[in-house]
């Protein structure tokens, strides 16, 4: 969250208020609790005691046809808006497009979000998980990597799970970024029934080869860690080198030249000077590669590195409906569809928006695109997305 | 070589002859050792014995007038062309550009080209370089870390004295790719009266804060592997995990998704199906990452850990004259200049050519930029070469 708050700052374009929102007092949000008991995962492993924790804003009507879904992405939990107190230096990532009179009006919708399983923040004090750093309850030791890999299936059957709790049978909408619109195009394909209304940003409908070799990426210096230990550190020093070092991936991934550059001070005409510590010890390192450094040790904190492993494995192995046949799931939709890729984006490159809408236009179904273009890339998912408030507002309203 | 083989055969777009060339035996070439002693680095540090290999094609006329420098890419060496035997499986790899008749003609250029200080390939037998798994003269034990940090500049300079020990005092062209193109560029700003033309390839004339953070993830690998042991591992087990990781990466830094894609068999129509063993197993890894890591393990047999690192550290470091003054550098340039950039290539973007290009024009240079189309990104600027081939001849010979 400071990383973002960081980037939104500097950030060339700054969104900070939906030019359709009324300026007023942030409600208020806590994190409440869901727990199952024998959860089966997709691969057909069980989950002894799955504990997530989940957050809404609004309230739900008594049709309870009122809820829109807010999936999450890879590094976020369900804190979607508002903030925890009333002296909260930040508010959820998406507070400047949920809330009261906003463009997913809380005056009107009950919105709703769920902590992933396996979430990567597992030592946020606000995030409830169960993953590989959970007690499994038959060892009381932590699960470690005897954890099933998960899928972006499991995620959405637990959000299922307690949107049934509430006695919720249908959304109005699902809506997520990145991870999270793995997530919502998942429910569209798999529980066609519940979902009318789709929104994905900076998304994708399957994990290509491509991503999934650059999402590798991410694990690779966490195995390396002789701190990793096969997964097996809670009860000593865990691999934070190899975590700090993923997370700096991650960061230039979401990231673009332009906005980089800007921070590291290179640009055609004031460009960096040579650097004298690099230039003087191969030990050292240039100011671009600490900033990322720091800013990744700070992540680091409340972040576990196994837990960064399963959520990798989950969006590699990502296709929407979890089937080998990918047309055949996005026949199933009966959703309209709102895909909004980021023009710039490294990460999830906008083809893969373009692929799955077009797929869908051919299936015969009712979808739009429309293109981010902030200078942030596959952060303008998060931070630019206000960009598109007024369209978002008239796809849910519509 | 043999990835690069692979990829040639596996490509859209099969450039295996120059349109221009004229089928004729390639002819053979033999390595040749220069050494120096003494050297004083651009950081001010002395290298007491220093020696290179180099190749060269064609003959060096009376005048000595006709010599074309090719400074080599970073995981290449002085190999741009033909075959050290007849059955040799694999040719220099520009060797669709240079030889007798085509655009680079041994007919009437004598080509040169010199092994880099540091060089990656430091175990394959055609390889003759001093970097820090070299024998420090003063301990007799390798130099490991305790190697300066070496830059572009110090290529140049090896190159210089090659040249001088055979004569020449002035060069007809340099040409070079990626690290290559640094070079090149470097050689026309510090040492004008030397370069009346200059041609960059997949190239940059300073490496931004952006290249620099995603050079910087090439290194990190490395540094996590246990067997790293602070560069110090040469009577022992070398990092060779943390080498394939870096490899891997370089590889699809310098693709495309299309290119990966079809080899994972991933596209909107024909998606790859659900990979059960990574839907099993934490531990296991889809098949475009074992393709990846296949090809990188084989490449790492001939290379060096340590000397990626001073690669990558020179790489980084990188600003054409290497004062803090770019455009007073490039405004020393007396050489015409050419920059030939891959429109898809995300290692170093096209912007960076532009800008060089732009620059250059601001500056009242003569320079010219067309741009290389092919499905391989950065590799384009090799195995697309001769998309460009005409150009770069009538560049040359006018």
């Amino acid at each position: 969250m400071q990383f973002i708050f960081f980037v939104i700052k500097l950030s060339l374009f700054i969104y900070l208020t939906s030019f359709i929102a009324i300026a007023e007092t942030t409600p208020l949000v806590i994190k409440q609790r869901f727990e199952t008991e024998n959860f089966k995962t997709f691969n057909q492993q069980e989950i002894k005691k799955v504990a997530v924790g989940w957050e809404s804003y609004g309230k739900l009507n008594a049709n309870k046809d009122n809820a829109i879904l807010i999936t999450h992405y890879f590094s976020a939990n369900s804190h979607a808006a508002g903030k925890y107190s009333e002296d909260d230096p930040q508010a959820g990532y998406w507070d400047n497009l949920i809330g009261p009179n906003k463009a997913i009006d809380t005056n009107k919708y009950f919105v709703i979000s769920v902590d992933s399983l396996a979430n990567l923040g597992v030592y946020n004090e606000h995030v409830i998980t169960t993953g590989p750093a959970t007690l499994n309850p038959d060892t009381d030791k932590p699960y470690g990597l005897t954890f099933p890999v998960v899928t972006i299936r499991d995620f959405v059957n637990i959000q299922k799970l307690v949107l049934e709790s509430l006695g919720i049978e249908k959304l109005h909408t699902v809506i997520g970024a990145s991870m999270g619109s793995m997530q919502a195009i998942d429910w569209a394909a798999t529980y066609p029934k519940w979902v009318p209304r789709m929104i994905s940003v900076i998304g994708n409908a399957q994990t290509d080869a491509w991503t999934t070799a650059l999402i590798e990426r991410w694990t690779i210096p966490i195995k390396l860690d002789p701190a990793w230990n096969n997964g097996d550190y809670y009860d000593q020093t865990p691999p934070t080198e190899g975590l700090i070092a993923a997370l700096m991936f991650i960061t230039q991934d979401a990231l673009t030249p332009e906005f980089i550059n800007e921070v590291g001070g290179s640009s055609s005409v004031n460009h960096r000077p040579l650097e004298a510590k690099s230039l003087a010890s191969i030990l050292d390192s240039h100011r671009i590669v600490q900033w990322l450094r720091t800013r990744a040790t700070t992540r680091a904190k409340t972040f576990d590195a196994n837990h960064l492993l399963y959520l990798a494995r989950a969006s590699q192995l990502f296709i929407a409906g979890h089937k080998n046949n990918l047309n055949k799931s996005l026949s199933e939709i009966k959703a309209k569809t709102l895909f909004l890729p980021s023009a710039n984006d490294l990460l999830l490159m906008p083809y893969l928006s373009v692929e799955a809408h077009q797929s869908l236009k051919e299936l015969g179904k009712t979808s739009e695109l429309e293109t981010l273009t902030g200078n942030l890339g596959h952060l303008n998912g998060v931070s630019a997305i206000t960009e598109k408030a007024l369209k978002i507002k008239n796809f849910i309203e519509q």
